[in-house]
C-alpha cells in the first residue's frame, strides 16, 4: 500500500459520559466518571449503520489511527491499514478508533483531572481492567447509533479487548480479529511488564505517582519502553536492522551507548518520555496482566455467546512476546464454542511489531475476511470477488490454513 | 548426583600481581596495576602437574564455585558438577576457579582502592575485556606452576572466557568445554544488557560511579537483575514454576507486586543488591557486549591455532539468550580450523539457567570427554570405561551427536 499523495486530514472527537449520579461501574465494583473518550472515525456511516468497525489499539498507541492532523508529517499508527482501499476500506467501511480509558491522549486516564479535587488523579485514578475499557467503548459505539460492528479489530493489547468484546457483547458483533494477541498474559509477559514499572517507580521522579506539577520521571519512563522495544522486535530483525554496527562518533563517557542498538533504544526511550504518561503506564499494563478471556470459565464455555461471530485471528512466527500457541489457543476456545474461525500464522521476521509491519499479508487476509462477512449478511453467495490488481497473492494463500 | 552429607569447606585465596612498574598492559592498551585475583582450589595437583581444570563463571559469579565456606548453608555455585566422583571429578582432576577481573568477589574491580588515590576506583577503573580477564586468570595458573590445563570450562560469561583462552593461549590447553555460550553478542543480547546498565545509572544514588561512602543504587541494580532473570529463565520454565499463581497476601498499594513472579523477580532483585557491585555490572556486561572470538578474522581463522585442543560444545534447546544457533557458529569455527569437536544440544526447559540445571547429561558428557582427553594424552586406547550404576545413560546418548 503506498500513501496518498493528498493528505487525509483527520481531528480527533471526544465524549463524554457517566457524569455523576450516572457513573460506570467498573468491574471492580468500583463507580467511576466523567469519563471522556477520545475518538476519530474514518469514512462514512452508512445509512442502515451496518458497516462500522471498531479498531483498538495496542499498549501505548491512541485514537489516532489514520490520516494526518493538520500541520504532522506522519499519519497515524495504522495508516498502512485504514483508508481508501486498504485492509479497512474507508470507501466501503466507517471506521473508529478510540483511546481507551486509563490512556493519555484525550481519554479520561491517572492524568485527568479528578473534578473532586481540581488535581490530577495520579494514584486516585481506580484500578481498570481490559472490559472496563471494553464497556466504554461500547458507549461510544451506542453514542454513535451503532447497534452492531460489522467488526471489531486489534493487534497485541488491541487484541485482548477484540477478545474481551467476543465475551461481553457478543450480540454486538458481527465479526472479530484478535491479532497477535493472548486469552490471558503468561509469567514471562507479566515479568516483562512488572519490570517496566519497577523501573518507573524506582524513579525518585514518579514520587508516588505525583509528578504532574514537577520533573516526570523520565527515565524511569525510558528504561521501561526500552524493555518493551526489545520485546517488540525478533533476534533476527534486531540483526538485520543494527547487527554489532557501532556509532560512529567519539565516545564522550565510558559507558555512553556505543552499539547503534544502544543508541537506537535510548532515543526511543527518551522520546517515548514526550508523548505518554507514566501513571498510563502502570495502569494499563496491570490491565493487561490482569486480562484473562476466559474470566474463570474452561475453554469450551469462554465464547459460548459468540456462537454467531465470524472470527480471524493471526499470529506471526517469529513473534516471541505473544508467541503464536497463544493464538492457537483462542482459535481451540473458538472451535469449541463452535464459531466459524480462521488462523492464519504469518511468516514474519519482525517479531510482535509484525502486526504493524506485515501490511501486505493482512490486507489481502483481512480485506477478503471482512468481504466475507459483509456477503453472509446480505445472504449473498458470490463465487469469486474482484481481483485487485497488484499484490503477492500466492505468498500468503499457500501459508493461509483454516484451522 | 547427591549432595555429602559431610561439609568440604573450602577457602578463598588471593594472588597479586602486576605491582608498578610491572603492570598488566590491557587490551585497550592502558596499563593497570596491581591486579589481586580471588580463586578456589578443588582437588589435588598430581606430581606432573597434568590434571588441572580451569572453571569460570558467568556474569555474576565468583571464585567460590564448589563445596562450603565455613559457617555457610549453601555451597558454590557448581558443586554440583565439582566434587568426588562429580563431572569434574575432584578425586581426578584439580579443579581452580577464579573471580574475573572487574568483579566484586575479591578480584581488582572497580569497588576496590585504588591505591593511587587511596579511594574506590568507580568509574576510574580502566574498561576491561574478555581477554584481559583471561590474561590475568593465565597469570594465576603460572602462578600455580601449571604449564598446560587439562581443560577450561565455563558457561554463558565463562564460556566466552574459555573461547577466548583458545584464541589467545591455545598451547595452554588440552580441550575446552564452551557452554550456552557465543562467539559475540547479537543485538538483542547487547539490549539486555544496555536496558540493565540504563537502569543502574538512571539510578540517582548511582552518582556517575561515585557511591561507594553513601546510598547505593539499589533500586536500578535490582530493576537490571530482574531483566536479567527473565532472560535466564525460559515461557515454559516460568510458567511451570509461577503459573498466573496470585500472592495471598493483601494488597497494600495498587501495584505492590501480586502475581507470585512479579514478587519471585522483585526478591531476587532485591537480594542481588546485597550481593553485587553496580560498577561491576557496567564493567563486566560492557565486556560481554564488546566481546568477539573472531578477532575480526575469518570464521575459519578464529580458532587456528588451537588444532591440537580438543572441544565438546553444549547448547540448550529453550536457551533463548544464548540460542544454539550461537553455540552451532562455535562449531563450524572449531570444524573449519580442523578441531576434534564434539556437539550436544541438550533438551531442557531451564532456557539459560539449564547450564547450571542439567547436572546429569553435563555430568555424563563433560566425565567421558575428560576422561577421553586423559586418555589420549597417556596413549591408552581403552575400549570401555567403567559403567556408573546409576543414572539414566540412554537419554543423553540419543540426543548427542558430533557435529
Amino acid at each position: 500500500m503506498s500513501h496518498q499523495n493528498t493528505k487525509n486530514h483527520v481531528a480527533t472527537q471526544y465524549v463524554t459520559f457517566g457524569n455523576p449520579p450516572d457513573e460506570l461501574t467498573l468491574e471492580s465494583g468500583e463507580s467511576f466518571g466523567p469519563v471522556t473518550l477520545a475518538y476519530e472515525t474514518y469514512g462514512t456511516l452508512n445509512p442502515d449503520k451496518s458497516n462500522a468497525i471498531l479498531v483498538l489499539h495496542a499498549f501505548t498507541g491512541d485514537a489516532h489511527a489514520a490520516g494526518y492532523h493538520e500541520g504532522d508529517t506522519k499519519p497515524g499508527w495504522w495508516d498502512d491499514m485504514i483508508g481508501p482501499g486498504k485492509a479497512f476500506d474507508t470507501d466501503a467501511y466507517f471506521v473508529i478508533c478510540s483511546n481507551v480509558l486509563g490512556g493519555c491522549k484525550g481519554s479520561t486516564g491517572p492524568s485527568s483531572i479528578n473534578p473532586n479535587t481540581g488535581a490530577p488523579y495520579g494514584l486516585d485514578f481506580p484500578l481498570i481492567t481490559i472490559g472496563d475499557m471494553v464497556a466504554c467503548q461500547k458507549r461510544l459505539i451506542e453514542y454513535l447509533g451503532i447497534t452492531q460492528l460489522l467488526s471489531v479489530a486489534g493487534g497485541s493489547m488491541g487484541g485482548m479487548q477484540v477478545l474481551a468484546w467476543l465475551t461481553m457483547y457478543p450480540e454486538f458483533l458481527r465479526s472479530a480479529i484478535p491479532i497477535a494477541t493472548t486469552m490471558k498474559h503468561s509469567p514471562q509477559q507479566i515479568a516483562f511488564n512488572e519490570v517496566g514499572r519497577q523501573a518507573i517507580m524506582s524513579d525518585p521522579h514518579w514520587n508516588s505517582g505525583k509528578y504532574y506539577d514537577g520533573p516526570l520521571p523520565a527515565r524511569g519512563l525510558s528504561v521501561a519502553r526500552m524493555i518493551g522495544h526489545i520485546t517488540y522486535m525478533s533476534d533476527v530483525s534486531m540483526e538485520e536492522k543494527f547487527g554489532r554496527q557501532k556509532k560512529t562518533e567519539v565516545q564522550p563517557f565510558k559507558f555512553t551507548p556505543d552499539f547503534e542498538v544502544e543508541g537506537y533504544l535510548n532515543y526511543r526511550g527518551d522520546n517515548f518520555v514526550k508523548r505518554f504518561d507514566a501513571n498510563s503506564y502502570l495502569y494499563i499494563s496491570k490491565a493487561m496482566d490482569n486480562f484473562d478471556a476466559t474470566r474463570g470459565q474452561t475453554l469450551n464455555k469462554a465464547f459460548e455467546r459468540a456462537r454467531n461471530v465470524q472470527v480471524l485471528i493471526m499470529a506471526f512466527k517469529s513473534d516471541w512476546l505473544y508467541p503464536a500457541y497463544q493464538s492457537q489457543e483462542i482459535v481451540k476456545a473458538c472451535k469449541l464454542c463452535g464459531i466459524e474461525t480462521t488462523y492464519c500464522e504469518i511468516h514474519s521476521t519482525y517479531g510482535h511489531d509484525a502486526f504493524l509491519l506485515e501490511v501486505e499479508e493482512e490486507t489481502h487476509l483481512i480485506s477478503h475476511f471482512l468481504k466475507k462477512v459483509v456477503h453472509a449478511k446480505e445472504g449473498i453467495r458470490k463465487e469469486a470477488y474482484a481481483i485487485r490488481p497488484s499484490g503477492n497473492r500466492r505468498s500468503y494463500f499457500s501459508r493461509l490454513f483454516s484451522a
